[in-house]
C-alpha cells in the first residue's frame, strides 16, 4: 500500500478521553474512531488487524476440527425464556421490540441459539462429537464503557460450542479448546496464561480464563512464575488424541495460576516464595464445560447407543477478538507507539523515502515495493512529500516491526537502512539483502 | 472435509414455508436455519459460501483501489438527525434506546456514519480521491420478510462511499464502481445487468441497479437483448484511467435496460422489436452518485486548491452479499438441487465412495482426497456408511460442480467416474486423470 493512497488518519495530539496506552495508541494511529459510547468504527488499519486476528482464529479452530458457521446478531427473547436467562441476565442485555412488537435482543452470547440449532438437526449419538463456532459481533450494554475496544459495548468475539455424548467426551473437547487457544495466542505474539476462573452467568464448574499479563489489566492475578516459562511452540498435536490434549492441559494448568475470583491464599502459600507472583492481567478468552445445563433446559437430547434419549454434554469457549487488539498493544508498545508482533502486523514492512521526488530514491523504493509484493508480503510505502522526521514518527507510531529507509546518500554507497522497531537497531544492507532478511523473518513464522 | 465430521443437516422434506427455489434449496441443503422472522443462522455450508462471496467482493474492491474498513452495526440517532433522515426513514429502521436512554438504531445503511468519519479526519483536497467501503451486517425491519435470505431483515451487505473534489472526479468513482461490480458478479458466475434505476431514499440522479434475470425476481425489467451478450471477461483495466472506465460504462449502459420504476415505453419502442425483452430480475447491487447532499447537510468540506472550503462530492455503492446467494441459486438450479458455479462452490469436488468399508475403495478415496488437498482444492468426501442412492441425492442437492464416484468394480478396471453436475454427463477416467481434469478447470478460473 502506498500511504498517499491509504486512509491512515494519525493524530498528533493525545486524545484526552483515553486513559490507557492501547486506547490512546489506537486512536493516535488512526485505527479506530468512536461512533458512540463504547461503539467504534474500525478505520482501515484497525480493520486490517481485526481481520488478521479473525483469520488466525479461524485457522486454528479449523485445525482443531471445529466447524465455522454464523448466527445472527439479533435474537428472539423466546429462546432465552426457555433457558431462564431472559430474566436472569442483567441490564447488560440490550432488549427492544421490533415493528411487530416482538421482543428481541442483541445477542451477548449464543448458548440458546446454538442449542436450538442443535436440537432441530441432530438426533443420534452417531452425529457426535460436534463443535460449532462463529466469529460474530456481540453487544453488552456496559454501564461504563471505557478503555476503547477493551471494554466496548459492541465487540467482535469468537464463540464455540461443543456437543458430546458423555462428560468424558466433553472434557476432551474442553482440552482440545485449551490447546487450540494456546496455539492461537502464541501465533499472535501473546503469552496468555490459562487460569482457574469463575463461571459467572454461563454456569458450570470447569472453566479457565486466558490472561495476558499487563499493568492495565482489569483482574488481579496470582501465579507461580514457572508458568511464564511454558510455551506451546511448534510441537505437533493430534487433536483427536485424548492423551495428547490432556497432557497439554496438565502441563499448562498444574502450576498455580488464578484470578482474584478464585484465588486461595492457602494453596498459593505452597508455591515456593521466590516463584510467587502477583500481577494484573487482561482476560482474552475463556473456556467452559457446563454439562447438561442448557441441553436439559432446552430439550437437546440425542438417541444414545441403547436407543434411549440422552441430554448432550456441552461447553462454550470464547476469544475476545476485538479486545485482543487492545491486549496486544498493552503488551507491545513503548513511548513512541505500537510494536506489532510479526504474526499480526498490518503491513510486513515500512518503506520510508527520505527524499520523495529524487529520481534514484523513488526508483529504489518502487523496486523494493514490487520485490516485497512479489514475495507475497505487504509493504507500506510512505511516498508522501513530508520531511523524514514526520515519516519516522508515523512509522514508529503505527508500529510495523521492520522499516527500510531509502535515501540518496545511502544509495550512492549501494545501501539502504533496515531498522527493527522493537530494538531500534539499524543496519546498512544492499536492497537485495534487506529484502531477503525481512522475507526470511516472515517465512520462519 | 469428510462428511462424517461435517455438519450438513440436509432435509428430506421440502419446507412448507419456502415459496421460491432458493429459499427451499438453502433450507434443504442445510445452509441456513431461520432464527426468527427474516433472520437466519448460516449453517456451515451456507457460511462457507457467504465468506467466499465476501472475499471475492473484498478482492475486487481492493483491486479497484477502494479501502476496506468496518463501521459498527449500531448507530446513534443524533447523526441521522443531522442529515434529516432520522424522521424521514420509515418503520424499516429499527430504533431503540440503550440503558442510558440514548436513542440508537441498527444501521440500515451508513451515509451518515461514513460522512462523520470523513469530516473528522479529512481536511484537504490533497487527500482526495478517497473511497472507503465495508462488508457488514445491516438490518431493515421489513413488514413481510420472505423468500429466505432474498428479503431478510438482518442481511450482509457491502457498502462503499466515494469522496471527491469535483463532480467529474465523483463520476469517475461511479464508473470505477460499475466496472468493479461487473467483474465481481462475473467471478460469481452471474450475469448482472446494470439498469437505470430510481434513487429512492438515498437521493441523487445518477444511479444504476444490477439485476440478475430470474423468474422469481421482484422487479419487472425491460431490455434490449443485445445487452445479455456482453461480458467483461478477462480484459485488463486500469482503474485510474477515466477513459477506460468511461468506455466500459458506455458499453454496458448504452443499450436499453430499465426496471419498471424508470421504464419508458416510448424509448423502449425504438429498440428493434425482435430484441425487446420483458422479464423479471433480482436486484443484487446498486451504485449512486448523489453529489453534495450529505456533505452539505453534515458539513463535510475540504480545503480546495484555492484555499476555500468545498463540500465533497459523494456517491454510495452497495452489493447485497447474503442476497446474492439466493440470486445465484435462482439462476443455477434444477429439480435435483443447486448447481454452484465453480467460482463460488463451497467445495471444489465431491467424492462418493460406493462401498464404504471396502479396503480398495476406501484407499482410493483417501488417495483422491489427499491429492486434491495437495493441489490446494477442497474436496467433500462422503465417507458415510450410506447407500449410493442417498449419497448421490445429497451431492446433487448441495450442488458441487464436479463429483468423482469410486467403487470396487471401476477400480478393478483402473477407473473412477467423473460427473459434471450441470450437464449430468459422466466419463470414466483413471484417478490421476480425474484429478488433473478437475484441477485444470479450477486453475483456469
Amino acid at each position: 500500500m502506498r500511504l498517499s493512497r491509504y486512509f491512515l488518519p494519525v493524530l498528533k495530539e493525545t486524545p484526552a478521553e483515553a486513559q490507557i496506552a492501547s486506547h490512546r495508541l489506537m486512536l493516535r494511529a488512526g485505527m479506530i474512531k468512536q461512533s458512540s459510547a463504547g461503539i467504534y468504527s474500525w478505520l482501515p488499519m484497525g480493520f486490517k488487524i481485526l481481520r488478521k486476528l479473525e483469520n488466525i482464529v479461524h485457522e486454528e479452530q479449523i485445525r482443531a476440527g471445529h466447524i465455522p458457521m454464523l448466527m445472527p446478531t439479533l435474537q428472539s427473547a423466546e429462546l432465552w425464556r426457555e433457558s431462564g436467562r431472559y430474566d436472569a441476565y442483567g441490564p447488560e442485555m440490550l432488549r427492544f421490540k421490533d415493528r411487530q412488537d416482538r421482543e428481541m435482543l442483541y445477542g451477548p452470547t449464543n448458548e440458546e441459539a446454538i442449542t436450538d440449532i442443535f436440537r432441530a438437526h441432530v438426533n443420534s449419538y452417531k452425529d457426535l462429537p460436534l463443535t460449532l463456532y462463529q466469529v460474530q459481533w456481540k453487544f453488552r450494554d456496559e454501564m461504563r464503557p471505557r478503555f476503547g475496544v477493551m471494554r466496548g459495548r459492541e465487540f467482535f468475539m469468537k464463540d464455540g460450542y461443543n456437543f458430546d455424548l458423555t462428560q468424558e467426551d466433553a472434557l476432551h473437547a474442553y482440552n482440545r479448546h485449551l490447546v487450540s487457544y494456546l496455539r492461537t495466542y502464541e501465533r499472535m505474539g501473546l503469552q496468555a496464561i490459562p487460569m482457574r476462573a469463575d463461571s459467572g452467568p454461563i454456569g458450570g464448574e470447569n472453566t479457565h480464563e486466558f490472561l495476558v499479563l499487563a499493568e492495565t489489566g482489569e483482574s488481579e492475578v496470582f501465579y507461580d512464575s514457572q508458568i511464564t516459562e511454558l510455551t506451546f511452540g511448534d510441537r505437533e498435536i493430534d487433536y483427536d488424541s485424548r492423551e495428547q490434549c490432556q497432557a497439554v492441559l496438565e502441563e499448562f494448568t498444574s502450576r498455580y495460576a488464578r484470578t482474584d475470583e478464585t484465588h486461595d491464599e492457602a494453596i498459593f502459600a505452597e508455591v515456593p516464595e521466590e516463584r510467587r507472583r502477583t500481577a494484573r492481567g487482561i482476560e482474552v478468552g475463556q473456556i467452559f464445560y457446563f454439562g447438561t445445563k442448557y441441553s436439559e433446559a432446552m430439550g437437546a437430547t440425542v438417541q444414545g447407543p441403547d436407543g434411549k434419549p440422552v441430554p448432550v454434554h456441552m461447553g462454550s469457549h470464547g476469544i475476545g477478538v476485538s479486545r485482543l487488539i487492545g491486549a496486544i498493544i498493552e503488551a507491545n508498545h513503548d513511548d513512541k507507539g505500537i510494536i506489532w508482533p510479526e504474526g499480526v502486523t498490518p503491513f510486513h514492512v515500512g518503506i520510508v523515502n527520505l527524499k520523495q521526488g529524487d529520481e534514484e530514491a523513488d526508483a529504489a523504493c518502487e523496486s523494493l515495493y514490487k520485490a516485497f509484493e512479489a514475495k507475497g508480503l505487504e509493504p507500506l510505502y510512505d511516498d508522501r512529500n513530508e520531511r523524514a522526521g514526520g515519516k519516522f514518527a508515523t512509522m514508529d507510531l503505527i508500529g510495523l516491526p521492520w522499516r527500510i529507509t531509502v535515501g540518496p546518500r545511502g544509495l550512492k554507497a549501494g545501501v539502504v537502512e533496515l531498522t527493527c522497531r522493537r530494538t531500534g537497531e539499524s543496519e546498512e544492507l544492499s536492497p537485495e539483502a534487506a529484502i531477503e532478511k525481512v522475507a526470511g523473518i516472515y517465512a520462519a513464522l
